[in-house]
């Protein structure tokens, strides 16, 4: 065994990747966490408010508090990309940007990319104005005016729950129609005083103020005689997909919707590969830092099992 | 509806049921929890190393912050007993101690309640060297020597995961043999130098010294010429029973080891019922505050979809 060689290789540093960390580290496993962009989306989504027991907490210093928890039960938390997993004897080999690992368990827990519009400002505006996760900054815009993007089921679940919050809602929906579920889009509509739909629209042009601030949004097509839509934060609802790249190439099975598939111990169907956070659906749509972590968390327990078995039988054999 | 009326209860006050109250407070329900043990189990743990993002937190520290986080986003926490749930025409009604209140969602959130052995100074000396959790008390006694009672899987698996950290484990068997998969039995009489196991022997004394401190333990019999056995620290793990006298009787479906059965969602057999935290085994027989508030919060969402397909059908029909 090398000095690059771990019971456990963790691949992603965001709630899930860090949780799984914390565990491994008091299972006394050598855990290595890799991950390309620290914090994962909760680093980038601004103050966290459903975390429980932290009524108020920026998402990158949740993270940061992970990470040294982490550190401090003994994992290695490092600032890379890995590129391929594949089997290397009864072990596996990471190889990453910068170098190449071996261990005995992988956690994947790379999350999702929420889909973004692509547009200016998006990036720059991101938690500030611009966002990606109703339940996550809903409550934040009580009382005022939100439009939210997206046709689909987790739009109009969306709007309906930010309607909650907010005076007024507009939905944006590049169709002439939502693909939601039809109970969804009908309490869409019948909350005609709180939520207008604008068909056949998107958004043109995200605004900056002169001071950096968001600064409401520009249509494709006009309403009430202008393109111009004067609202206070816009939520983001296209999608989201799920990292599984690098689990697919090491032939770990998808469920219907591409996300990996795992039993509730969080077991994918290859011995020794796990998968927790958002790159799973174990929770359906309910994909929450609070879930992560737990995932997290099991996973690392189940890795803890499997390696122990595994060193039994002798460890990692015929490795590189 | 009465002032009594709820659009949510949750019944008990530890890590899920706060968690359930924290997300229900978020999705703006009327959120009432009832708990008769302040914090559940975990106010009782001392130390908890294992909340990722906190590297060690008080127990009883840790769910007053979820207590108030809960209370921050409107629920409303009482210190009470609930005594039965039953239907009130399309909705529930819950008897407690001291009064009665009606809602359209419960969640179940009663934990369960760890085996005890029932000596002196056992209660008093929980979480001071008495432990019931080897995961999350068991890196506590690195370097020391402890005594694990128990006979079953969990008592196995339980001192082999506290060998990785102790000089030296007891394992304390009330018959000739263990109960547990023969596998992990295996482990432990494959590690003599670390691990003993005392066979036909019960704890007949916790010991306390005059200072108020854990003093070591007598047994019932002889151990190399004493029946005293010197340790730092005991690990009792005789099983535990899911409080879920409540939910049987509200006609509440149970798994095989007497948990309350979900699926993913935490939803239980009975529409807009629903359980979280040790008193379902969603996750075998690896139940954590992490896995418990990630329960509640999916529970409470489950509920808030309840709540408002309910809400469109007229809400609470035949109330009393």
């Amino acid at each position: 065994m090398t000095d690059q060689h771990y019971d456990i290789i963790i691949i992603g540093t965001g709630a899930a990747g860090l949780s799984a960390a914390v565990y491994a580290g008091r299972y006394n496993m050598k855990a290595l966490v890799i991950g390309a962009e620290f914090g994962g989306e909760t680093a980038k989504a601004g103050s966290v408010e459903n975390w429980p027991g932290d009524i108020g907490v920026d998402g990158y210093d949740l993270m940061s508090r992970m990470k040294k928890h982490a550190e401090h039960v003994g994992a290695k938390v490092i600032d890379d990309e890995a590129l391929s997993v594949t089997p290397a004897g009864t072990c596996f080999a990471v190889k990453t940007r910068e170098g190449e690992y071996h261990a005995t368990n992988i956690v994947f827990a790379q999350g999702s990319r929420r889909r973004r519009l692509g547009l200016q400002n998006e990036e720059e505006l991101t938690g500030n104005g611009v966002h990606f996760c109703v339940t996550c900054d809903g409550p934040v815009y009580a009382g005022k005016t939100i439009a939210l993007v997206g046709g689909g089921d987790a739009a109009a679940k969306g709007a309906h729950l930010v309607a909650e919050y907010v005076n007024k809602v507009y939905v944006i929906v590049r169709k002439d129609k939502m693909r939601a579920e039809p109970v969804n889009v009908e309490r869409l509509v019948n909350m005609p005083e709180k939520i207008t739909i604008l068909y056949n629209a998107e958004v043109k042009e995200i605004k900056k103020t002169p001071e950096g601030k968001f600064g409401g949004i520009t249509l494709t097509r006009d309403h009430k005689q202008t393109p111009d839509l004067p609202i206070d934060g816009l939520f983001i609802e296209v999608g989201a997909d799920p990292n599984v790249g690098l689990a697919k190439a090491a032939s770990v099975a998808l469920d219907e919707a591409g996300h990996i598939e795992t039993d509730n111990m969080m077991q994918t169907n290859v011995p020794g590969l796990y998968a927790a956070g958002d790159i799973v659906a174990h929770f359906g749509h309910f994909k929450q830092d609070i879930t992560a972590s737990a995932m997290g968390a099991v996973a690392a327990t189940s890795a803890y099992a499997h390696f122990k078995e595994h060193a039994e039988k002798g460890g990692c054999k015929h490795e590189n």
